[in-house]
Formats: C-alpha cells, sequence, structure tokens
C-alpha cells in the first residue's frame, strides 16, 4: 500500500481514500459484470442505475426540492458562464452581477457578450478583502437575474449569506463550497459548480436548476447548452461523462456515509477554525479578508518574506503537504481544503507552519 | 482476477486490458507521488507532461502535419455539430453537409440553425445501405467547408475514400472510425471523434484542426467554444476533462505498442472479413450495407425471425459477449468491433452465431 499525501490542491482536488479505494476495485469488473463503468453504454439499465442513483444522493444530501432539476453536464463552470446568459437573458433584459473576485469577473465578462450586465456590487472597493452588505448594492428591478460566486476560490471570499433577491432568480457559481455544509436550494434558481473540488473528477459540471426557468433559451444557443434539453433528456441528450458522473456518485455515497452536509459543516468548521486560528496568532503568516467573508474551502496566507516561499513549498512537500502554492496571480499560498480532507490534514499543515516558523520566523 | 468480457457497445466502449490494469495500479498514487492523476492540478509540471505526451503519442500515430493543432475537449461531437458552424460558416456563407445517416443527419439539423446548409448528397435514395460516389454530389462553389461522418455508428455505412473537395476545408465527425487505420489528415481542415469508441472514456472529444481556420468565429460563439481560445491555451482555457485525458493517453501508448494504426488496419480487417464472412456465408444472419460501404467499426445485423433476438442476445451475454443489441432507432443486432477488441471476441462472437443458428435456423 503506497501512502497517500495531503493534497492542498484548489482543483482538481483530493478525493476520499475510500473513494478511489472502490473505484479501484471496480475499474476492471463492476459487480462481476466483466466491465469497466466507463465501458458501459450510458443507456444500459446498470449504468443509468449507477447515474440515477449519483442524482438521488446529491437530492439527499442538500434536500433538492422537487420541481428542481439536477443536470450532469460538461464544461465546467466556465461553460456555465456563456450558458447562463444563453438560456436566462432574454437580448433586450438586464442581468445584475456582483464582482466578488477572479471567477465572478469572468462570469461577467462572458454575459456583457450576450447582452447588458449590471454590476450591482463589487468587492474592488474593499480590495477584495471583504464582501459589500447588500444594502450596498444596486439591483436592478425586474432583472432576469442576479448571479454571484458563493465562494471565489482564488481570492479566498466565501459569503456566508444568501442575499434576498424576491422574484428575481438568484444564480450562483458554487463551484468550491457546494456540498461543504447544509443549503437551503429553494433559496435559489440556479445553482451551479463544477466537480473538480468538492464532487468528483474534472469534466463534469452540475447545475440545479429550479424548472420554471427552463424553455427560455435564445435561437442562437447551441444545442448542448440548452437546459431545457438536458433536462428533458435527462442529461443523456449525448453521451455524458459517464465515468465522471460515477465517481461523483461514489463521492455522494461516502458523503451520506460521512453523516452529510451537517457532518461536514462541523468537520469544514474545525479545519478552517483551526487553520485562521494558525495564520491570527502568527505574526509571520498572514491573511488579510475580513473574519467574515473567510472561505472555509480556499485559504489563502502570505509568509513575512516571500523569498520564504520556494523553502516552505518544499518543505511542505517533503512531508507530503502538496499544491500549497498560491495560484499565479496572486502569489503566496493557498490550502485548499474540501470535503476529502480531514482534520488530520489541516493538523500536518499547521504543526509544519509552527515548526517552519520556529526556523524562519 | 475477475473475468473480463467481449464488450461489443458502440460506446462508450471496451477499452484495452492493459490500460485499465495500468490505470488501476496508478489510482491512487501515480509513480510514488502520493497523489491520483485525477486530483492532479492541470497546471501542474506532472499533468501538463502526461498531457503534452498524450497529444505527442496522437499526433505520432496519426502523423498529424505540425500545422494542425490538436484539441481535447468537451461535449462530445454533438457539442461540435454546433461548434463547427460557429467556428467555421460565416452568416452568409453555405456549408455543404453528406447525408449518410443519423449521425451526419443531426450534424445537419445543428448547422441549419446558424446557416445556410447544402445537402450537397444524401445515402437515401439508396435507403442509407449504400454512399452516393463523389460524381454525384453538388458541392457549393466556395462553400465555408464539407461536411460528412467518415464512419456512421449506428447504420454501419462508412467511406473508404475520402472526397476531394480542392480548396474547400473538408471537416469530419471521424468518432467511432479515428485510428481504426492510417489516415491522411493533410486531406482535412478539420477532424473530430468523440473519444468513447477508439481513445478512451466518454466526456472528451478530441479536434484537429488546421490553423489557418482559427480565429473566424461568430461573435455570439461561447468563449469556451471557440477553437482558438481553446488552441491558444493549449485545450486548457478551464479545467479540462484531466482524467479522461490521461487515460486517453495511455490508449495512445497502447496503440504505439501494437504497432500503431498499421498495426490496427491489419487486425480490424481481420476482424471485419471474419464477421461479414460469416454473416454472408448464413441465410440466417444479413447486413444489407454495400459492401464497399461496411463499416471496419459498427457490424449490424439481423437473424432471419426477429423473436430470435431475444434468445441471441440471452445467449450471447450467458457466453460473455455482451452489448450486441442493435441501436433503439434500428432494431436487430450490431457488434462494434472498435481496436480495444480482439480477433478473440470476433472468434468468440462467430463461434456463438454458428451455433445458435444450428440450434434455431
Amino acid at each position: 500500500m503506497s501512502k497517500r499525501a495531503f493534497n492542498f490542491c484548489a482543483g482538481p482536488a483530493a478525493l476520499p481514500d475510500a473513494v478511489l479505494q472502490r473505484a479501484q476495485a471496480e475499474l476492471l469488473d463492476w459487480r462481476g459484470k466483466g466491465l469497466s463503468v466507463m465501458e458501459m453504454s450510458h443507456r444500459s439499465d446498470d449504468y443509468v442505475a449507477i447515474a440515477s442513483k449519483a442524482e438521488q444522493d446529491l437530492r439527499d444530501l442538500l434536500d433538492i426540492p422537487s420541481d428542481y432539476k439536477v443536470l450532469f453536464l460538461q464544461g465546467g463552470a466556465s461553460q456555465q458562464f456563456a450558458e447562463i446568459p444563453l438560456n436566462l437573458l432574454p437580448e433586450d433584459g438586464v442581468a445584475d452581477y456582483i464582482d466578488t473576485g477572479i471567477w465572478s469577473k469572468k462570469a461577467i465578462e462572458e454575459a456583457r457578450r450576450y447582452g447588458t450586465v449590471n454590476v450591482a456590487a463589487s468587492a474592488k472597493e474593499y480590495d477584495y478583502f471583504a464582501i459589500p452588505g447588500q444594502n450596498e448594492w444596486t439591483l436592478t428591478k425586474d432583472a432576469a437575474y442576479v448571479h454571484y460566486a458563493s465562494n471565489e476560490t482564488i481570492g479566498g471570499l466565501e459569503f456566508d449569506w444568501i442575499p434576498e433577491t424576491g422574484d428575481v432568480p438568484l444564480v450562483t457559481d458554487m463551484s468550491s463550497d457546494i456540498l461543504s455544509r447544509p443549503l437551503d436550494v429553494s433559496r435559489f434558481g440556479l445553482i451551479y459548480a463544477g466537480a473538480q473540488k468538492n464532487i468528483g473528477p474534472s469534466g463534469l459540471v452540475v447545475v440545479i436548476v429550479r424548472e420554471d426557468l427552463l424553455g427560455r433559451a435564445r435561437s442562437v444557443c447551441p444545442t448542448m447548452l440548452n437546459y431545457k434539453i438536458a433536462a428533458d433528456n435527462g442529461s443523456m441528450y449525448n453521451t455524458p461523462a459517464t465515468y465522471s458522473w460515477y465517481l461523483s456518485g461514489l463521492v455522494f455515497e461516502w458523503l451520506k456515509e460521512q453523516g452529510g452536509v451537517t457532518a461536514m459543516e462541523q468537520r469544514n468548521r474545525a479545519k478552517k477554525d483551526l487553520l485562521y486560528k494558525t495564520i491570527d496568532a502568527s505574526d509571520f503568516y498572514t491573511n488579510p479578508i475580513q473574519p467574515s467573508a473567510r472561505s472555509w474551502m480556499n485559504v489563502p496566507f502570505r509568509l513575512a518574506d516571500e523569498r520564504l516561499d520556494k523553502p516552505f513549498l518544499e518543505g511542505a512537500e517533503a512531508r507530503g503537504l502538496l499544491n500549497l502554492k498560491g495560484h499565479r496571480s496572486v502569489g503566496g499560498m493557498r490550502a485548499s481544503i474540501y470535503n476529502a480532507l480531514g482534520l488530520d490534514a489541516v493538523e500536518a499543515l499547521v504543526a509544519y507552519m509552527a515548526e517552519f516558523e520556529k526556523e524562519h520566523g
């Protein structure tokens, strides 16, 4: 048995050992059928059962109301940046967007290609270290929707509240915090999440959409990007990413075994509390985000002297603490501590941080 | 060690045992790094090396000229049906399409949503049992491109020749026959292939495109569907389907070890010759396709009495001959015999066919 490292990668991210072990055991022969899940027709009874169970487990985990469709699509969150206006923004409509960092800005840029975007609020005025309260937002009356990113993976900025938009559908990029704690799905019109952080392997994006929002796609919307067509075909208008869907299903099963999102909330709270406490207790490590807006999933931090970044990363890697380098656009460090990472990973990290500070601080 | 069946599924299709065994061995720990390939950042040195090697191996296998880009995208061939006109068909242009069956018709329908399509030839006049020769085609002068499907997976109809279109770029859906035999890529403007037949798992589509065709996308083309943006970013504008790309790379390595596409041609010729010979020698089994247009990869056949379909399929499954049921739109049987299946699979099939005919014929 080889040794598994603690992998703090922002995505594609660590998956639970138990999930990978099961995938490994089943890889050449799923339940004695003589073939791999990745060799199954997506229309076979066995595969349809795998796919349906994955959807049902996700519905159970997030208590998704029955008037929402759950879609398993391709192209990642970045493709959703176009898919959302193509499906939900009328040509003469306005969409409100909240800018809290790099990912919400990318969503804004793509939406602008399809119509009028009103940036109703921006964290820029806080140097992206805090999230403007809703009292500071200038929402459009009768907007087609309001879009925000509930967690900014790069900046490490996360909403700990859900905006109130009345009848205007709330649309959220939840790629990096979905399933990290309980969620009231009924507050949203559409939730989307690239799989490769808290769900499964890359190449899959999950969309949870309220049924009344289907059927509004523009004429230029490619068939494959039309939510209604995906929904009407159970996400099998064409061959879906079958193996990624199956692996996501294994993650959902694992989450249920762990106690679901309530248990994840406890575990994730303990993880992030320990890490932020360590950072705040030190003059050597810093995280600039306003405490109430700090991400539970992605914790960027800096060392007192950036010349120490390289030895820090080398020492970490030597201890099996992988992928702590910050995003190329911001530098410094970043520890992504998604569901698959246990408290033991954060304990190992803070022990190393203390050790490194003692040696170099 | 469990027993692997012979899997004649049209797609997602069988993968080579050796590929799956290697994926299994590496699943939790790639080369002692302590993490799975599916847990690697797509921007990490290790992953970039995996991805680059896969591309280079594909280039080697098909001898792809240096002025072609190789893209590893998502959304399958069905998304390409829109992506192609969005990238290559000017709003006032005309695209020529050849109709040889269900997949080329789907491509035609989607392209019609974006402009003028001229169906330059249709196999309909031959009941889709033969391919009209190019002397029967009515091509448009200065068409934006000519599109055809080199192999119709459902009908079992395959071109054994490459159309001659002069300066007009030739665009081909090669999802089910790519890598099955040598190919002169320089004859094409663009080749696309969903991975789940002859390349790897579903959720990945490979596009081979001549560089001069990049940069023509329409303003409404979603960023994620723009070939130039994909090319400029090495297919990593966003997180690609990393694990599917890796597995495809393992298939490419395996193909090289087998002797490449020349060896595959020999092997595939032996397989299809044996199967068609068995069908033609019998009054019990029939395949209606004109011999020169018969697919090497997908062999549809009918039993003399369709009431025998069910017992035939049950008997096959009991012998570990899986997924021989024809496509729901046409009925009957279909044996898909892609690269991953050896001659032993076809030998087992024809032995069963003879036995079944003896009992029920």
